[in-house]
């Protein structure tokens, strides 16, 4: 079901969740950290690529150390336990919702030859959604395991989901069991 | 002699130098260091922003401590005793020779609604000449301290000068302390 | 209302209307196409910038001409009666949803000196809302006038303009006569 | 000679030639302009893509022919009379030097799946030499044949030859002929 040469996606896990509904999104993000880390395993396993990107707090520095212990809290803490990049794993800061905008995104996927990304993370209808659309732009093909999105309103995250697989084409799966 | 809203780009001195000639530009940019430090202190102490930006050294990490630690050996350390990023510096990872591509700079330079640029690093004539290039494209003031760039060879150094100030309109000083 | 310095975009309005339901937008940009005339009236006459950015049909040819006539059909010439570009409004093909990615819009709004988007046109639900969260991460303001915006089904339409109000910070009017 | 999947970049050869040293490097564009045809020729025969990219004289205006009659005049008419985009030739506008920046050159590249990149045109140490360094940082092969590029300065144009070659490993060659 995954493309020939996939990579796995994983959007501001790393996350304070220090905004408005912030405590009920870490809530979600607990709930689908454990799917991700499924998704990672296998990942890892098979030598395929894991991908975090994350926003980096306003720090501007490269410099992941920084990032988690910043982000750490009681919020955090129960994702951070299930959920943080190993040392095979790549990380990459982002400046905005996009993880192409001012990344070096695009440039890691061309020379790892990637075709496909599986999108996971938060928030589905924000960063999640808006990062597929630059994929989608860049001919990705996308995969979507629902289990692995969230959002702080339920239905918003189904209308990106929705809008993932309507608008860009992203084949949209129930849960990371299905991919194979 | 610095436009209004001034950065310091400081490229690339972060470096294990482990490339052909990398023992020349290593001596090379032990010579620089010392006036780059000495802007930099002259940048820090007035809350204006230092951007350090470097090579990831196919890390593909934004883990300060990690590219640190990778890039330390004989011919950094001398640099590295002089110059490193401190708490307050930024410090961004660049995929490719130009300082703007794949990466946030642009998105830091808005935010600081920086005008100027005063380019150092190296190598002059590769990663400083084609990140001046970008900023010029991006419209922005440029200044080059001729003590505070190098390249492995002598004459491809003042050819990228010679660019910087003939096609990308940079200002060229021969020292930092012509600077005010 | 409208920022210190607006431009008015005009999305995707020369169209041929050749995709599925195409015929159903066709009617909706009909409708909206006079009062983004109006809105265009006003700006030509304040002489404040107006932007007509627009897919090149596969043509890839900066070719405002091959590109009107290539669009000419029943479903777009009662939109030409009212909204085309005139000699003194810019225009720029775009390869993609964004009227930022593979254009020169970004570099035409920094040569402005431009801080406000009025957005309009076709297909409110996706070329509008990704350019929106375009512009959003490039830092301008956004204002989206309800009646100039059109998709094909009237829920995705709605839904778009409250993630642009509510997630893109989009100043949301319902008509083109609330903005002064 | 030419790797698999080669695209002809012709660049700013549609050109008004009014600036500084416009009457040298329209001469210069002139003694060019017959090989590029050649060039040209061959692609169009083998059903390659010709790219012509191009200033846009700060009309703004994705308009073909109203770019081409406002460079009309002595200087352009003689290559005009050899070279301008026929209809099966690509062609897009550039707002900066390189042809990469704010323009949909690297989309057209990759619907196109081109792997290498011959460029020509004027002038050889700015607009070619800042194209072939983005072209390199997307990871293209680059081909330049000597006879098809030209700056005002003969030392110059040499010298960004070297660079093409040393720096971004561009495969030079002294003709046209060479290359099949």
């Amino acid at each position: 079901m995954i493309g020939i040469r996939p990579a796995l996606l994983i959007i501001d896990m790393i996350n304070n969740f220090d905004f408005p509904h912030g405590s009920i999104l870490a809530k979600k993000a607990q709930q689908i950290a454990g799917q991700i880390k499924c998704l990672k395993t296998e990942f890892n396993t098979s030598k395929l690529p894991v991908i975090f990107i994350n926003d980096h707090y306003n720090l501007w520095r490269a410099d992941l150390t920084k990032i988690i212990e910043h982000c750490r809290n009681d919020r955090s803490q129960p994702i951070f336990d299930q959920l943080l990049p190993d040392d095979d794993d790549y990380f990459l800061i982002k400046p905005k919702h996009s993880a192409f905008y001012g990344t070096a995104l695009n440039t890691l996927l061309h020379q790892l030859k990637i075709d496909t990304l599986i999108l996971t993370g938060v928030a589905g209808n924000i960063c999640v959604l808006f990062t597929a659309n630059d994929a989608y732009m860049r001919e990705y093909d996308l995969l979507v395991p629902k289990d692995c999105i969230a959002s702080v309103d339920e239905k918003d995250n189904q209308y990106a989901v929705m809008m993932m697989e309507n608008v860009l084409k992203a084949q949209v799966v129930s849960t990371v069991h299905e991919i194979n």
